[in-house]
């Protein structure tokens, strides 16, 4: 390990650590990737993270451990000045960490987490066959929500306002994930799609995009930045 | 409506409205209280928070609108100076702010959140009888959660460090809707309860002691400071 190097640890579809990375990318901070499958309880990561979830990130050099994406977020912006991604004034600053947090946990929990369990745990884990009436579910939550994503866009250039935030690194995240997973049909949705081409062609996103996960392949248009 | 005043949509047994309430207090900053039944799903709720949870915070006067209670507390941390509760270096705030997520996502999915749906939501919205199963399993989880607590707190005089900080109020707020829904055994976790004794006594504390939710009333010791 080279010295004062973040590890992170993750696995290549967790939407957190992906919203991690893309924040560290974009603040140009270096960090090397760990892998861990949380669902496997590993006894040392527990000690790292007693609620044995991804991302974790580690400094051993500095003896500093830090859990929770967004307190992880949070710290990140705090000890970084480059490219602020929690941004304006307070206002501002609370609607960008309201869509994270709508993004963190409705957008997870209706369209990413499902997904996972189907078409990664069930495949991977459990060796299992995914329920199709809980993908259909996803699949029509997802675009619930990118209506809703379409309307932020309708009415600002970036989803908290005029400038790129971390709300856009959160969404880009959990979708990419669900995108990966088969679980977003863009058709219809101009103005997500096209705010989400800006990401994927990103710096800071073409490394999610090129790695895959074990056995898993993302259909043809996942990383293709003109699709 | 008085001029630049604070409203707090919430109803009494919401743990996240009282995490907000409590930094308020703390921070003495009036508000007033409006009561929201999110359950309920009533339109101009909707409009205010398209996530349908409280606490949402308004002040008309000024049109600000905030939602989601993390986003809350730092927008209340970062226009009030008074007792700051995210505090000191980068690594203490980023471990303040991992409790906080463990208190509202952890404890409340293991604890509150079925308390809340077998003893509160059962019996005033479904008229159903509460799921013993359901309820013996979250007594159980309580306990777990109850030697975290008395974990942190041999190692520490308060949850994240050394001073009162979100991470106490955010646990506050859990234990004290768990414990009027009678879901919290003291027995056996004095540190926890001294710990908990020390809130209870506190002037912040006390206006929830004193709140009724409905016909629900809790058990004898809940607002006994002594107890």
């Amino acid at each position: 390990m080279k010295q004062g190097m973040w590890q992170i640890y993750q696995f290549p579809l967790c939407p957190f650590s992906r919203k991690v990375r893309l924040l560290m990318a974009e603040k140009s901070i270096p960090y090397e990737l760990i892998r861990e499958n949380p669902w496997e309880f590993r006894e040392e990561f527990q000690r790292l993270n007693p609620a044995v979830r991804t991302p974790v990130l580690c400094d051993e050099a500095r003896g500093i451990t830090l859990a929770d994406s967004r307190a992880i977020c949070e710290y990140l912006e705090e000890t970084s000045d480059k490219n602020p991604m929690i941004n304006g004034t307070a206002t501002n600053r609370a609607e960008i960490r309201r869509l994270v947090a709508h993004f963190d946990e409705h957008f997870f929990a209706d369209v990413t987490m499902p997904l996972l369990e189907e078409r990664m745990k069930k495949r991977l884990v459990y060796r299992q066959s995914p329920d199709s009436r809980a993908l259909r579910e996803a699949l029509r939550r997802a675009h619930d929500h990118l209506y809703g994503i379409d309307h932020l866009i309708d009415n600002r250039p970036w989803l908290a306002g005029s400038t790129m935030s971390l709300a856009d690194l959160a969404a880009a995240a959990q979708l990419s994930v669900a995108d990966y997973l088969g679980g977003i049909d863009w058709n219809g949705h101009e103005q997500a799609r096209d705010w989400y081409a800006v990401f994927k062609s990103r710096p800071s996103f073409r490394p999610l995009l090129s790695e895959r996960m074990d056995v898993i392949q993302p259909p043809a248009h996942y990383a293709d930045v003109n699709a």
